[in-house]
Parts: structure tokens; sequence; C-alpha cells
């Protein structure tokens, strides 16, 4: 759906951070039966990082990333108005993390809420952003994704432990000054695939009882093909849409930005819509799927190279399932 | 914040629902060391609904009410573009509460994702509800508040299981077709209220363990005194602002929509305001605390009164610390 009005959206600050503790493919082998060749041919991982404290949460990695945003945009953070936060991990079930993150990074004037749309997180996040700045009632709102997915994989499961990684990343949402900016986007929704992604217990569903731990049912599951099916027919159809709406040609964006679930996934979208790989920003390989956080750490750990103008495809796939592509061109 | 666009979102049509189960205080002074006089007293309530099969979680509810949108408005729900649940009792962690809905109230175009702003939840999901539609690209947005919070009360605990019950409601956001609608709000958090109102365990600070459960650290958990103090004093501020800037006595407003947490925050409230008490819609006497639910069913239980032009102040304050006041004007 295209705008209506005449103020864009757009990105002005990124901050990102991951924690320095890294496990890497070698180490997994020491902890369940696999090894790094299979898993970088089936992934494209070969380390992550892992927020080993376990007095630290998840906003304890999105207030880094938050201060990275002020600091870089040099803003006093009484100017934000908004804080949202999309995870999967939140510190606590009932507070939300984004009201933790605002107090600490001294957004004192800033309401806050957490988004959970599982690994499209950020990119949903950035579609409730945008709205807020469109409606023309905010100036400055910040997206935080954040996970601390060590806090919820098993690591006796090889299939799910060599997978995930914990990080944050974050950037600011404010008014384009110019003509660039947020521009289009196509986000879905299938319930359906909450049977093959999923955490069973913690809900309202299975509340946690001594069976549910016994059961293992806390831990993240996923039936891996029909994932990968799904996420690339889906992806792919979005990305689909949303260039052809915009008349866009492969060779007319200059970055893909994918969330990192698996490499495999990203390189059969990008085959099919004539993106060139040198266009697709990836951090798999040092980070694995840090969920929320994939999309603004690729984002911070490539910001020197953006140019005003430029032109970005942000897809994702996830838990719900959900899924999505969006397109905004380079303010700043 | 005042919208700087011409596009204004109303509310088209209300949907709840309640289960049929009714937990009163007579049989709660057979449960735990507490009795009806107590209870009715100091909080105001004398029953809650509880969804007692197991079996059915917080989107068994959200469905019911949103179905009930759906045949009110008589739309297609192939026509909604978004579905947004508000919950602190998700279904599963992992994929979204929302996203269930939207697929099985038929809602297949949809994206849809959850929010997580504990009692505030369904007026920081009016907020982002308008947000979508104020921005011109979305047509019809559904909110559903919906909340299982027996899935989440210790019924051994007499300080906190006399004050929740389950229940769900949901409302469709549109754009509105004359000069009335969303008008305004005020919502803030601090993130330091988490120390006096939250559950301790289930999230990245305390993932599930069995050490978790045998501390009864996934039981809800508040500080009464010190939720009430901030309660009355951060909503009553929120009010006077919204009041003031809209230039609103209390005679000119119609309604006055107060989640319900407590009766003699509700009173205290509307006595500093000057609102009338035969102006504030009450249901916690029936319902007790359903969270997420308490301002839609407030808005269904009542909706055959509301007139076109009638001014609505909505008023919030819970978990996080999350609160807030917002201004509509009935649009239909």
């Amino acid at each position: 759906m295209k705008n209506a009005k005449n103020i864009k959206a757009c990105i002005t600050a990124i901050g990102g951070y991951v924690p320095e503790d890294i496990l890497t493919n070698e180490m997994l082998e020491k902890m369940v039966d696999t090894n790094d060749e299979w898993i970088v041919s089936r992934t494209g991982i070969k380390e992550r990082r892992i927020l080993k404290d376990p007095k630290k949460p998840t906003s304890y990695m999105g207030i880094k990333a938050s201060n990275k945003v002020i600091e870089e945009r040099n803003i006093d953070p009484m100017s934000i108005d908004l804080v949202i936060t999309a995870t999967v991990t939140p510190d606590l079930p009932v507070a939300s993390t984004a009201a933790y993150i605002a107090t600490e990074i001294g957004a004192k004037n800033a309401f806050s809420f957490d988004i959970q749309a599982a690994c499209s997180g950020f990119l949903y996040g950035m579609s409730v952003a945008k709205s807020f700045i469109e409606s023309g009632r905010y100036q400055r709102v910040l997206l935080v994704g954040a996970d601390k997915m060590s806090s919820i994989v098993d690591y006796t499961d090889r299939a799910t432990c060599i997978l995930f990684g914990d990080g944050a990343g974050a950037a600011l949402f404010e008014a384009s000054e110019n003509e660039f900016g947020y521009e289009d986007e196509f986000l879905q929704t299938d319930g359906n695939g909450r049977n093959y992604l999923k955490i069973d217990a913690g809900g309202s569903l299975f509340p946690p009882s001594h069976e549910t731990l016994d059961k293992k049912m806390h831990n993240l599951y996923q039936e891996g093909q029909v994932v990968f099916k799904y996420a690339v027919s889906n992806m792919l159809e979005a990305t689909q849409k949303i260039m052809e709406r915009n008349n866009l040609k492969g060779n007319d964006i200059n970055y893909l930005v994918p969330h990192q679930a698996n490499k495999r996934i990203i390189d059969s979208i990008a085959s099919k819509t004539d993106i060139d790989s040198d266009k697709i920003l990836m951090n798999i390989e040092r980070y694995g799927n840090t969920t929320a956080a994939t999309i603004p750490l690729l984002l911070n750990d490539n910001k020197a190279s953006f140019k005003k103008g430029e032109k970005f495809i942000f897809i994702a796939f996830g838990g719900g399932f959900s899924w999505g592509a969006s397109y905004l061109t380079w303010s700043i």
C-alpha cells in the first residue's frame, strides 16, 4: 500500500550490539552430534555471539544498541517520542522490555511497548514506526530489535542449537527532509504456520509446569523443511510484489536486506529476482539467526556505505508464520 | 500530539466475549483466606469469568470477539488489512496470537502482530491502530484485546487471585467519514515500574526452570500500594493533560472509559476531574481485571447508547509501568 499523505518516514541513525562471547561450530561439535562442514553447507553459519551472563537479559543488548543510536544522531534522549522493541525473548512476561530500555537510555518523555512477530519482528516494527511518523503526531521513534535466543534454545537439540545467536540493533525513525524514505510494504501472516515453528509452552495454551519442562516444551521447535519451503515461496512472492508495483528490476536495487535465517533461503530468493549477490547484506556467517536483531545489525555493519537515494528491499520470514517485504530509499 | 494530517481514524464496530464460568467472591472464600466484604470494599469486584478448559487459550476468546465485529459491521474478513492483538497471555511464546486469530476469522489478506503493554495494551493498541489508518496506507485495522489471566494467576495467593478474570474484546478501526474520530493522546511509560508489578520468570531474565516454578516466579506479583499510588497520580496527570489541551471540562465528557483494575482508583480520578460518576463505564464488578480486554468489553457492553459526536476519554495504567489517556469523538 502506498502512503496517501506527504510525510515520509526515514531512518536517521543506526546502532548495533553483539556480545563478546563466541560460540563456534567447532565448539558445537563438542556439545551435540554435528560438524562444521554440515552446518556451513546447510545454513551458512560459522559462529554466533552468546550473552553468557545469566543476569543480563535481552534489554542489556537493546540498551547498548539504543545508546549508540543516540550518540550517532547526537540527540537528547528526552526528544524521543516512542520506543518500540521487537523481541521474542522479553526480559519479563508482563512489563514490556521497551519500557525498561526507554527508561535506561533516558527517553523519559517516550511511551513504549513491545511487538511480537518473531523473525519478522523488525520488519513489522519498521511498519509500525513509520506509521507513527507518517501520522504526523510524532517526530522521533526508536525501533529496537533484540533477542537473547540463548535463553530459549535447547543446547542438546542439534537441529536448532546451531542456528541462533544473541544480539540487538536499533534504528531511529524521523520524518524525511527530502523525497526519500519508507516507500512501500507487503506484509502477510498465516496462523497455520504455528504448527511448524513454535515454542509450545510458556503461554496460555501450555502454562509453565514441571511437566512442560520435563517434556522440553519451552524450547524452540521447527520443522525445518516445511519452514524452508514456505520461507522461500512466501518471501519470493512478497519481494516480487514490491518490485513489480514500484517498477523495480533486480538491477535497480542497491541493497537487499534479508532476515538471516539460512543462507540458502536468501541465495534462492536473490537468484529468482535477478539481484546480484554483491548487493545482498549478510551477517549470518558471524552471528547466526539473531531473530529481531538480524536486519538492524545488517544496517549497522554496512551503514558507512549507504548513500542518499539508494534503494533498499527488506525481507523477512518467521514464526506465525509472518513474512513480507518493504521498500525504502535512503534519505540521509 | 495532534495529528497533522486530515485522515481521522474511528471505531466502526465492537465485539466482546467472556467465558460462561463464573468465579464469585464466595467461591474464592473457600479457596483462600478472604471474604466478599473485603474484596468488594477494596476493589469493587464481585465476580469474574474464567475460561476453564485448559485446551482453550487466549485466542479462543479473541476469535469469538473478532467474529462479532465482522458480523456487526457486515464485512468480508478478506477486507481486513491488519490484525493487532494486545495480550500478556499469548497462546504461545513465539508465533503471534494475532496471526492465529487472523487466520481463524478468515482475514487472510491481513498481516498481524501482538503488542505487549500489559494493562495499557488496548489503549496503546488504539494508538497503533489509528496510526496505520492515519498514514493512509490501510483501510481496516482490527484491534483485539484478549487475556486468559487465569493461566498466570496463582490461586493460592489471596493478594492477586481475587483481582483478575478472563475475557476478550475487539474493535474495528477505519477512516472516519466525518469530522469525528481519534483526536488526541498522552501516553507514557516508566521502566522502573517493573519492580512493583511483574511476572519474574518466563522471559530472558529468568528462563523457565524447575527452580523458577518451585519459587512461584511464573505468577503475577504486585506491590499493591505502590501500584495504587502511581496509578492514581499518573492517570490523573494524563487525563488532565488531555482535557486541558482539548479545552474539555468534566461536563463536556460523555464517557470516561477507564481500564478496570480497581474501582477505588477510578473513583479517585473521576472525582478529581469533575467527571460525574454516571459517565464512567464500569464492568469490574462482573469481570474483574481482564487486562487488555477491559476497555473493549466496556465499549461492547455500552455501545447501544453511543451517539455521533459524543466525547470519550480512555485511560489506563499497568505493568511497565505504562499509562496514558486518549480522546476520541464517536463517529458513527
